[in-house]
């Protein structure tokens, strides 16, 4: 669907997509470091579609589990319980992705 | 302020303040990374003391002002333009930080 | 459903109901502006009901599909990327609506 | 998968999940009425899983529909319209709880 | 400043303040329990505004310190750490009201 | 402070504000049709100052004061009671643009 709507020539979307792609290159902080901050912050938005990109992205960077219930707590600690149901939904995808649980 | 809260023997309210804490130290994450991920949830949320309370942290964290505007960037771009005002006074908050422009 | 709510005779929610339609009525501005102003609220606050139902008011107002997308580009500007994804099933939903192609 | 969350031995989300059980119990405030505020809060942050949660919680409270209705108009009035679709479902959802309509 | 929004003649808002004091009026549930509602869903939507507010009323029903305190714990629990300063200030709000200590 | 914002060379950020320039120009819809949608998603999602930032824009694109009541209806419709606050002060700051009440 992001392609139906980049076909739609809306020049502020088309950016902000593009934007949002530079948005978690390396720089000054690691590509790893800032996909962990895109997800902590699609959690305490509360977006269980956002939070899919961002699981995906952060197993290409080789996240282990431990590392992404530390995320989880964060999340939950700062968001409150409000944030259990997509943290439950969340740890699901994240046991699906290919040999997510071997890492 | 929080003492005063502490001081009312709130149990459940005196366990969170404590889980808050922990949820910040070396783990699996280091706390350096932590610190990251509470700022950028806590501008998402758009609450500006939580906000200044994790600038701190970041600053004693080492976290270099081109880190800290990396860290802003994904907060405005997950969050949007009402992000803005509080990226604002995350900034001239980080800048009276004692020597932050000089890390 | 909404008239099973309305069959349990609670006051406050039969004449919020009422005011919610009252809202949207010519006025000082046009019904087409309000219901433009509807959507983009429904947007940031990312409720997809609220926001499919503005569609079908601006599908009705014969708002253009050039017009809609520039609405949905004020709602992830001022909302960010978390609102992408209630953009796609917005865009999905306006593009099902008879004939909305056509205009 | 709460209980796949335990599994991960994350020491922060485990207590965060304890004190979560420890917060309704009965206090200062009966525990009927705490599941009301735990019902209103997780109304007006719109998140449907908690709403459900506390919804089964009142029901064994023994909660009346009409004061289900009051709860749900405070809900309505403090968070506004985009709180209705959530109210639908929190109303369809109490409906079919045992008993729900002979209280 | 309610005055200056009223003398304005918007019939929707003058409405919606009619059905807002409506709200809060004893029904199935009494007008205690429905200010306490109304000031734990003020709390996790983070209004420092609307928090005084149901303060003011939570004290003209007798509300005591300790249980307010519980009402305080359902808020940070269920909304997380990002209600701490709030709760901070509803304290401090509280204290100030008159003989509020002594209840 | 956007100055200094921009000082620092983020890329993300320098880009970001420009879009959101660019998101308010003449296009399918007038200037004046997307200041008001930016004001009342302003209003909902609880941010004084974008919605100051836009009731200038408003004021600019010599929306009435009657007009202007009605984007508050609908913002107080869609977000509910908690707008009431940024409603006053929106109200306030309008009143106090040169000449606003003439309008």
């Amino acid at each position: 669907m992001n392609e139906r709507i980049l076909s739609k020539d809306n020049l502020v979307l088309k950016r902000l997509f593009n934007l949002d792609t530079n948005t978690y290159m390396d720089g000054a902080l690691t590509a790893k470091t800032k996909e962990m901050l895109g997800l902590v912050a699609s959690m305490v938005l509360r977006c269980d579609d956002c939070v899919k990109y961002h699981l995906e992205k952060c197993f290409e960077q080789q996240i282990t589990t431990e590392e992404m219930m530390e995320i989880f707590a964060v999340a939950n600690i700062v968001g409150g319980t409000i944030v259990i149901p997509h943290t439950r939904r969340a740890l699901e995808y994240w046991e699906e992705l290919p040999s997510s649980k071997d890492l």
